[in-house]
C-alpha cells in the first residue's frame, strides 16, 4: 500500500487564502505554515476547527528497566496507568484543560490490573499483547507473531478513534525504561551509534547514562543488520506498546488523519511508520522539543520543527497536548481573519 | 510609590506543592516556573484558573511614518483599528479561540473616526491624547502635558479591566510606524546604539533599514541625555500610545495583577514601567519571541524568557494572546495533578 499525500492542490489552496489575509506578508510564521497543512489535511479551506482531538497512551513495560536505564522502579508504570485512569496525571490536566480526550491502554505492562473493576480492566487490557517486552540487549523485545499482533492493536485502535471523529490524533507513551528502546528504534532508523541517540531519559545521573548507552550499543549489535528492515526493527528493539504506536501512527496517516506527534517515544515511532511506508511523515506535526537528542535527530530526519520548547520531560504525550492550543490558533486565523479584498475605506492596503 | 514583588511565601509554598506532584522532579520544565508566578501573583496556592484574561490593543500614529521607516502607510493604522472593531483581525481570530476579551483604544491615530456610530467612537477616543505623535528625529513625541495624560489613561484604563475582574492582563499595540519609537526606548533604556535596536518590523527591506536606523540614531542624539529619565524618554522618544501602554503596565504591577507581554511594543514598555518602578517586570512574564532584535535585548535585561517562538510578527498583541493557553497548562499542572502523598498501592514511588 502507498500512502497518499495530503492533497496538494487543497494546499495551494489554503496557501492561497493565507496569502490574501489582511496580514502583512509571512506576519503569521509558523502558523500559517500549520494552518496550511491542517488544511491540506482535512481537504478543505478554510480548514475546520479542531473539536475532536484524542490522545491515546499505550503503557508497557521493558526488560531493561532491571538492568540500570531508568531513575524509577517498574512498578511506577502500573501506578501511572492507574493515575491516568484517575484522571490525575501531568497529561490529564493539560487534556482537560484543552478539551483533549484520553484513553489508556496496556499494551505490555508486567502486571494483571487485578484489583481495577471488571469492566475498566477489560477496556485498558483488551490489546495487550505480553506482560513486560523483552530486555533488547540480550534478547529480541517480541516475536515476529507479537510485533504483528501490536502493529495491528494500534491500527485497529487508531481505527476506533477515528471513527469517533477524531480529527487529530496524539499518541502518549507509559512505560519505565522505555527511552532506552526508542532511542534504540532511532539509531537502527538512522544508521547512528548509541552514543548519539542516548539521553537521560526521566533524569539519569553519568553512571546510569553509561549504563544505557552499552545496552543500546549491545542490542544494536545483537540485533545486526535486521535493523534494515522496520519491522524486524521493532522486534529487536521496539517493545509491545511502541510497536503499537507505530500501528497507531501509521493507520492515522493511511487514513488520511492528521497526528501531533509527542516526544521522543512518539517520534521514534513515527519515524518507523515513515520507514515502513514513505510519506506516512506528511500527516504529522511535532509538538514539542524533547530533551532526548534522538528526538530532535528524527525529527529532523522526518523534516518536522517542534511547535513548543518549554523544557517538558514527563512523557505521557503532554508535549503534543499542550501544543494543541497553537494548531489550534493556526486554525482560528486562516478561518477567522479578514481577507484583504473584504476591507474597504481610506484605510484598504490593497 | 514602591512596587510590591509576587508574595515570596507563597511563591515558596508554590514551589514545594510543585516539587510534591506526582511526577519526576523537574519533568514539567517552564510550566512549572510559569505556574509558581501565577501562583505568587495571585497569592494563592494551588492558583486558580485564569478565567479571565483580557487584551487592551492602544492604538497610535507615528510621526516617522512619513519618514520611510515602514512598509505600510498611516492610513492602516485606522483601517486595522476598524478591523479590529469588526472582530476580524488577526488577534481577534486568536482572543475568540482562547476566550480572550479585546478592547481597542485610540490613544493617537491620525484620524477622527467620523465615520462610525457615536457610542463606539466614544468607547474607542475618549482615552485620545492627540492626533499622531511627533516625528522623533524631528522632535518630541509628546509634550509633558501629554505624556502624564497618556500615562495615567492606561493606567485608568488597567484599573478598569481590573475592576471588570482581570486576572491577567495583555497589552496589544497598532500603529504603522511603531518599531521606531518602541526600538529608540529599548536603545535609551539599555544604553544601546540604534544599529543594535533596529529590526525590520512588518518586512522592510535594507534601504528602509538604514533609514530606520539612521532615524532612530537621529532621534536618540535629539534627546540627549534626557534618556536618563524614563518619564522624559517616553515624551522624547515615545508616543501617546507607548506612554499609556507604559501607564497600563506600571498599574497592573502597581495592583498586583500579573501581566502577559507580546512584542517589541509591549516590552519596550515594559522595560519603561521598570525603569519608572523598578520591580515592576516582577509582575510580567513574556508570550511570545518578537523577530524584532530590542524585543529579546530587553526581555535580557527584565530576565524573562519567551514561552513560545513561532516566528509571528502580526503585533497586536497576537503573540502574547497565542501564549495564553501556555499560562494556562501551567496552571492546571499545579492545580490538578496528584501529590505524590496522595497515590497509594505498589507503585507509590515515596
Amino acid at each position: 500500500m502507498t500512502i497518499q499525500t495530503p492533497d496538494a492542490d487543497v494546499r495551494a489552496q489554503a496557501a492561497d487564502r493565507l496569502a490574501a489575509l489582511a496580514t502583512p506578508p509571512g506576519a503569521l510564521g509558523r502558523l500559517g505554515d500549520i494552518a496550511v497543512w491542517v488544511a491540506a489535511c482535512q481537504g478543505e479551506v478554510p480548514p475546520r476547527p479542531l473539536d475532536n482531538v484524542r490522545l491515546v497512551i499505550f503503557a508497557g513495560d521493558h526488560g531493561v528497566a532491571q538492568h540500570g536505564v531508568s531513575a524509577f522502579p517498574s512498578a511506577i508504570t502500573g501506578a501511572m496507568v492507574r493515575t491516568f485512569l484517575g484522571g490525575r496525571a501531568g497529561v490529564s490536566a493539560l487534556a482537560k484543560a484543552h478539551g483533549v480526550q484520553v484513553r489508556v491502554l496496556d499494551l505490555g505492562v508486567d502486571e494483571e490490573f487485578a484489583d481495577l473493576d471488571p469492566k475498566t480492566r477489560e477496556a485498558l487490557t483488551s490489546h495487550k499483547v505480553r506482560r513486560g517486552s523483552g530486555a533488547i540487549h540480550l534478547e529480541d523485545a517480541l516475536t515476529a507473531a507479537e510485533t504483528s499482533a501490536a502493529l495491528e492493536a494500534g491500527a485497529a485502535v487508531a481505527r476506533e478513534e477515528i471513527a469517533s471523529g477524531a480529527q487529530l490524533l496524539i499518541s502518549g507513551d507509559m512505560g519505565i525504561g522505555n527511552t532506552t528502546p526508542a532511542a534504540a528504534m532511532v539509531a537502527a532508523g538512522l544508521g547512528l551509534p548509541a552514543s548519539e541517540v542516548t539521553g537521560r531519559g526521566t533524569g539519569i545521573g553519568d553512571d546510569a547514562l553509561r549504563t544505557k548507552t552499552n545496552v543500546i550499543t549491545a542490542a544494536l549489535a545483537r540485533a545486526g543488520d535486521r535493523t534494515d528492515d522496520p519491522i524486524q526493527t521493532l522486534a529487536a528493539l521496539g517493545s509491545a506498546d511502541l510497536a503499537a504506536t507505530t500501528g497507531y501512527l501509521l493507520e492515522a496517516a493511511r487514513s488520511g488523519t492528521p497526528v501531533l506527534l509527542d516526544g521522543l517515544m512518539s517520534v521514534a515511532c513515527a519515524l518507523t511508520a515513515d520507514r515502513i511506508e514513505p510519506g506516512a511523515a506528511s500527516w504529522y506535526a511535532a509538538g514539542h522539543r524533547s530533551t532526548e537528542p534522538a528526538q530532535s535527530m528524527a525529527l529532523e530526519k522526518l523534516g518536522l520543527s517542534p511547535l513548543l520548547d518549554l523544557d517538558l520531560r514527563l512523557g505521557e504525550g503532554s508535549g503534543a497536548v499542550a501544543a494543541v492550543p497553537v494548531v489550534r490558533s493556526a486554525v482560528a486565523l486562516l478561518r477567522d481573519v479578514a481577507l484583504l479584498s473584504e476591507l474597504g475605506g481610506p484605510g484598504d492596503p490593497a
